[in-house]
């Protein structure tokens, strides 16, 4: 008997037919013998249309009460799938987070799950009942209702794992694993059976859309297997796991991107140490995500600095950034917000050569220019036009090999 | 300065217009210097359509996930209203039941209030803060969240008022007052200035439909001062009150009526101690509120037995007090859901004589067949066909002289 944490997304619980398929789903589970806790999302677009309700009554809500109203589409779905388990004959509790409860840090709708309180959990499985959370939301100090971001259900869902020593984290979906890149935009692209988490996180964190990045994260740091899978048809799904070191890894087992990016450039400020820490630091401040930061000392005396932002924040960041910039004569802020994000990724990459140089023999053939460049183990990742994206991708599908089904 | 408890009901915040227009309103109180606290239930018939959903996820939700499931509807417009309340720079902030919180009973679909926890409410208005509190929905012991019935949110800005001590609690809804009856029904039904808790309590109970009976019954258990107004249009409402002994009450203030009745009438049960008890008990652990109930000993030594029930609740109590009645022989149940009640309201019932005549004699006129009949100090109510309910109304607020305006 294992015990698995399985998360439903919005489009797996978008209709009363899919709760009722979900809810079949899990009682086959239950049935089989396992403990079953889920997690879900809010039904469909129901996150959209509440956004869209608050920006109707006030362009710019109060953050506190936009996610007191987000939260409750979660709270919808929790209830109705309980109730299609418990009609099914199979017992289930839907939980909010104030109820379990889900603490978390104040940051309204950027929160950060702190602490799991499992009592309530762990009665519901051990009297056979399965308990449904309500993904994406938490309770700060204080009692306020937080969110924590978009796709956070994936990161409740790690978390309730963790805390309950969960088998496995099964993230259920509308894809059926994760692939070499997405498949909408390069039909060759193919589903990989397992990847690192460290490749899952950059595949993630660039956008491939499949899993949020802080439980790829999350469940790297607590070593709990987490898998892929789709909830509409079945099959192995994506295992996402430490790496095997008696395997050897694909040099580049995937390409990822992002398009919502944007980027600002600080040109002509001094040299000196601290200057990094100041531009940035407002920016942080401000709760700003910073991606790419790229630093290049072209002259003596003077520094440019490029750094990537999500491309919601870009005008804030913009503004943030030229305040702090104003304090050094000769500087100056530019930016631009039709900019996408191509990365190239491969837990082989450390131990192979010539990764970076095929990747820019494949751009210049397209002839497409690279505005920023930035590397990890395991990444290469640079910036272009919005407009050049697609074609970069599947440049960079071709050019390692990743049209061709290998044995991973 | 007051501290002035209001009430928004589904239709005075239905949309994003009506939730500005009330926000705008709510704001010109507080501008005038007083300490505001707000009730609201969900946008329109958000309730409504909720139930509906679970009916499609399952014919009998189970009821601690359907209230669940319904106590998302006051979360979504307390949160909107707040925002738009903040828009307009009148700090706001939302409440639900869970985080005050306001303590229950654990009866889904049914609790009742037993606590309100008034501590974040009083520091929000110490601090300028508008509180606006998610009506209708409760948390049990345990941390499930309840709702208190239809109507239920009038109960909670009562609860409120009277743990704030407020100076009034005021009702805002889709009528600007309480009416002698249903202008709907009889043109010629007109507002009345102010009605005493008892006669509102009794228009209430039997389905004048402006304010919830529990709400009524609160209210003058404590001595709040409550009163009736439009949402849509300024006016001086209904102010209920306690009775003042100096000014000569009218005979008959209005007619209630409601449409939902049941009747079930059990005969030829043994003429001894404790038969009531027996066939009732069933019905109130079933939680099934029983209205009128009449009791008729026409032989020696057995006894017939008639009460109503909520329509909704018709089969239920059927069922229960067949099972009851079995222990008896020769006892008989029978029932009718096509039934309503009539009654006629007044504090000056309480002396004068005559009263009942004029009722019998108007609804033999009009050919109306009385098939119970039960009476209060300032209550005649009657059960007639439901057919037979508009002609009923119409002919009693005529008889009472209700169509003639006279100050009151």
């Amino acid at each position: 008997m294992s015990l698995i944490v399985q998360k439903y997304g919005g489009s797996s619980v978008g209709s009363v037919a899919r709760i009722h398929a979900v809810a079949t789903q899990i009682d086959a589970l239950a049935g089989k013998g396992h403990q079953v806790a889920v997690v879900v999302s809010a039904m469909g677009d129901t996150t959209d249309r509440l956004v869209e309700l608050a920006r109707e009554v006030c362009p710019e809500p109060d953050a506190r009460e936009l996610d007191a109203l987000l939260a409750t589409g979660e709270m919808v779905s929790t209830a109705l799938v309980a109730m299609a388990l418990n009609q099914l004959g199979r017992k289930a509790r839907s939980w909010n987070a104030l109820q379990l409860p889900i603490e978390t840090t104040a940051h309204a709708g950027r929160a950060r799950i702190e602490r799991v309180e499992a009592t309530g959990l762990k009665k519901d499985l051990a009297g056979g009942v399965v308990p449904v959370v309500a993904g994406f939301q938490g309770r700060a100090e204080g009692g306020d209702l937080t969110t924590i971001g978009r796709g956070g259900s994936d990161t409740t869902a790690v978390a309730l794992a963790v805390v309950l020593e969960a088998d496995e984290c099964q993230i259920l979906t509308d894809v059926d694993g994760v692939y070499t890149t997405d498949p909408r935009m390069v039909p060759e692209a193919r589903r990989l059976p397992c990847v690192s988490f460290e490749e899952m996180l950059e595949l993630a964190g660039q956008g491939s859309r499949v899993l949020h990045l802080r439980s790829v994260e999350f469940a790297a740091r607590y070593g709990m297997k987490l898998r892929v899978l789709s909830s509409f048809e079945p099959g192995p799904g994506t295992l996402i796991c430490q790496e095997d070191p008696r395997v050897e890894a694909p040099v580049v087992s995937g390409i990822a991107f992002n398009r919502d990016e944007a980027v600002i450039t600080v040109a002509g400020v001094p040299h000196e140490p601290g200057v990094a820490h100041a531009i940035l630091k407002p920016i942080s401040h401000g709760a700003i995500e910073v991606d790419m930061i790229v630093v290049n000392t072209a002259h003596e005396k003077s520094v440019d600095f490029s750094f990537t932002v999500h491309r919601d924040d870009y005008q804030q960041a913009l503004e943030l950034t030229r305040e702090a910039a104003a304090r050094y004569r000769g500087a100056s802020v530019t930016g631009d917000d039709r900019v996408a994000k191509v990365a190239v990724v491969g837990s082989g990459m450390r131990s192979h050569a010539g990764v970076a140089t095929r990747l820019f023999e494949a751009l210049f053939i397209e002839s497409i220019n690279v505005r920023l460049v930035s590397t990890s183990e395991i990444k290469i990742s640079v910036l272009v036009a919005e407009k050049d994206l697609e074609r970069a991708v599947r440049a960079l599908h071709r050019a390692y090999g990743l049209d061709v089904a290998v044995s991973h």
